[in-house]
């Protein structure tokens, strides 16, 4: 018989237990915070016909697409976000659904990357979107929930960065970036983290046209500190006053900073020179970097979204405002892993040790009886050596085993014992629910 | 602007939030009982490379695989089930993984099937395996499992059918049927509850090559009721004696329901007409038929598994024996619904009305206020008309509203509305969280 080899696909993961544990512990945190600020859940198919999903992710999204033709000979594609759909669904139950419309997301998605750069061709993404309402409370509820996780998660140091592509805009316009280039610019600029100013520079005069004096006078403008929606007005004033996006923008995002006042958020700052590299955003713009690592540019921006009131349209031929934010649940969960915020664990607590192929009946109504008040327990199925159902019981993180042998059985005796530290007790058998309620709290 | 039509491809379905939220918590209820039975989550790609899963379900199975070449023109298709994928990584991680190896997982599958017949081509299956133990226990345990799930839906009256294939086999030869004709003699018993006997005998004539009197005979003796393991001795002393295989089936059946009787299960009972249509079984097979709705054969299995102890040979070459089952997701909600178990019901418990621009402050704080104690709440984004603030919390099942307009605000009141009844009550503001959390218990 020729075996078939076990592997996976490049760029394809299982999760094991050992992962999958602490991976969903994180799903349930982030899906209660949602459920907190009033997002409802949403599951979309995973193939869609192809011409929903074309065309919404610029040339070079597009090209990463799974698609293929199905046995009906119907063109589909795999899901490659989880905002396309959603603005989809928006359309198809426009007379169904809530207005606005809040709903969350936590699914994977497709994605034929270069998986030499360390990323994944499947990979969960975790959204929340408002749907049908104006730019204001909604994107500042996006904003104030995303510190609200962050804040359950563990993670102390981060900051929410907040810009609107309109202020943006307006000083592109100033700088003398034409409208057709607005957006080459927006993407030369979203790199000015990642590649420093020289590299944006040579973009912006090559793609955009620019002469090196305007380069450098998009970069100075794009880069000024404004601490607050004071600093911002008077920026306005001063730079990019002829350019009436520009007030429309200061308007949209001081109503913003107004809700998150209100809300009490503590993390958020404006940045003039984020971009976001996705063409769709039409409004405000956000993302959260965490800054507890050392490094602080490592894990890029864990967090992002905007406003894009276009995309709706798409399909309904009438403007529908939208706002959210997606959060790289991969990322997250590697830099909680760096910060040692994950906590290996298992889901079992008690192992009954099975010592005596004659007692099997009493160990299955132990495991029975702890079962009925909820305790996760199993028993070791075969009387094999101890060794093995120790080594069992530490691959699952088992943290308490209970030991009854020919000995302990005819006293009504029980022993209880703590798998980590080796301690064990002996104790009447009546006494073990109470016992192991108390040492498990 | 030529407008895309939103629409799903066929059997495929979206799940807005009216259905996924209790969709959602039987998902909870489900995994909670397989985390109290020690099973651990697992998770496997959506694509696998095509050979991983192809020759593993049956001719039929083959021709509703989604597969495609991907942009590396690699062989790859869409999963299938649950259970090669397990094979698959219990052979890959063989060294990393606890043994045995208790796993669940509960995730979408896609098959190709005719929509025609109410089926589904993308489906949620929601298995649980043990891989590594011999018959006995193991299987025991997965019957418990699904009694107790049952159970804590609230599903009242429901009964496992369990059989043994080497039983099954042991009858077949006794009636007459050689051994290549096997598998065709199984799927055609397989439909003795849904065709009738005359059909079987039909299918058994032309497909198995039995006579009339075989074929009846054949059918009378896996009809036979055998109400418990003494009377399946005594079935098996007399009839199948001579084929080894029935006493080995006999000895296995007999240790599982060894177990079950310490699991203190109360429906269970043995059906030797019971065959299963997979062909990789190859000793204890399980059926859960719910005998609570007016028709009983409505929904036919809802959960059903078995043994399968070659499985994971085609991947390591070594024998590893396995055991699990597989819970109809899809059906079981469909019952659940009939049965009048599904509630309707939203995920927010407070809205909070937005009656005047001025005080969008004073609303924010106090949904800000609910969501720290971990109220779901929300505000309704803009001063619209009541109306459809009301609409809005009809649509997400909102059971209460809170309401604060200018007058109240000066007196430091608010009122409290029971959004169902329409009844309400105007509060001191300082009162609110904890009348809030009275009413909500």
């Amino acid at each position: 018989m020729k075996l078939i080899e076990p592997r996976n696909l490049k760029g394809f993961r299982d999760y094991l237990p050992t992962d999958q544990i602490p991976r969903s512990i994180m799903f349930s945190k982030i899906k209660a915070v949602f459920e907190r600020f009033g997002f409802e859940p949403l599951e979309t198919p995973v193939l869609e016909y192809e011409d929903i999903l074309a065309g919404k992710y610029g040339t070079e999204g597009e090209k990463l697409m799974y698609r293929f033709k199905d046995n009906g000979q119907r063109n589909v594609a795999m899901r490659y976000d989880l905002t396309v759909p959603l603005a989809r669904v928006s359309a198809q139950y426009q007379n169904d659904l809530p207005k606005p419309f809040k709903r969350y997301q936590i699914a994977p998605v497709w994605r034929a990357e270069n998986t030499q750069k360390g990323r994944y061709r499947e990979f969960y993404q975790c959204d929340v979107d408002v749907v049908g309402a104006p730019a204001g409370i909604a994107d500042a509820e996006c904003i104030a929930m995303v510190e609200q996780i962050f804040l359950d998660l563990g993670i102390k140091k981060f900051v929410v960065k907040v810009n609107n592509r309109k202020i943006l805009n307006a000083i592109m316009l100033t700088a003398g970036v034409s409208e057709d280039k607005m957006l080459d610019a927006i993407r030369a600029i979203d790199k000015l983290d990642k590649v420093g100013a020289k590299d944006v520079v040579s973009e912006l005069k090559e793609k955009v046209g620019l002469s090196s004096n305007e380069a450098e006078g998009l970069i100075t403008l794009a880069s000024t500190k404004v601490p607050d929606v004071g600093a911002l007005k008077a920026f306005i004033n001063k730079y990019i006053l002829k350019q009436p996006q520009g007030q429309e923008g200061f308007d949209e995002l001081n109503s913003v900073f107004t809700a998150l006042k209100a809300f009490g958020t503590k993390n958020v700052e404006i940045d003039l020179s984020l971009a976001r590299g996705l063409d769709y955003y039409t409004s405000t713009i956000f993302e959260t970097i965490i800054t507890e690592t050392i490094d602080s540019r490592k894990y890029g921006s864990v967090a992002g979204g905007g406003r894009y009131d276009g995309l709706i349209k798409l399909f309904t031929g009438k403007d529908v405002p939208a706002v959210g934010i997606s959060i790289g649940i991969d990322r997250l969960f590697a830099a909680m892993e760096d910060l040692g915020l994950v906590k290996k664990q298992g889901i079992v607590s008690v192992l009954v040790l099975n010592m005596e192929k004659s007692l099997q009946k009493e160990y299955l109504k132990i495991v029975t009886d702890l079962r009925k008040v909820g305790i996760n327990s199993e028993l070791y199925y075969t009387s094999a050596e101890m060794k093995k159902q120790f080594a069992f019981a530490e691959a699952k993180n088992i943290p308490y085993g209970i030991l009854l042998g020919l000995e302990e059985a005819k006293k009504g005796t029980v022993t209880l014992r703590n798998l980590k530290t080796r301690k064990q007790k002996t104790i009447k058998q009546k006494d073990l629910l109470k016992e192991l309620k108390k040492v498990l709290k």
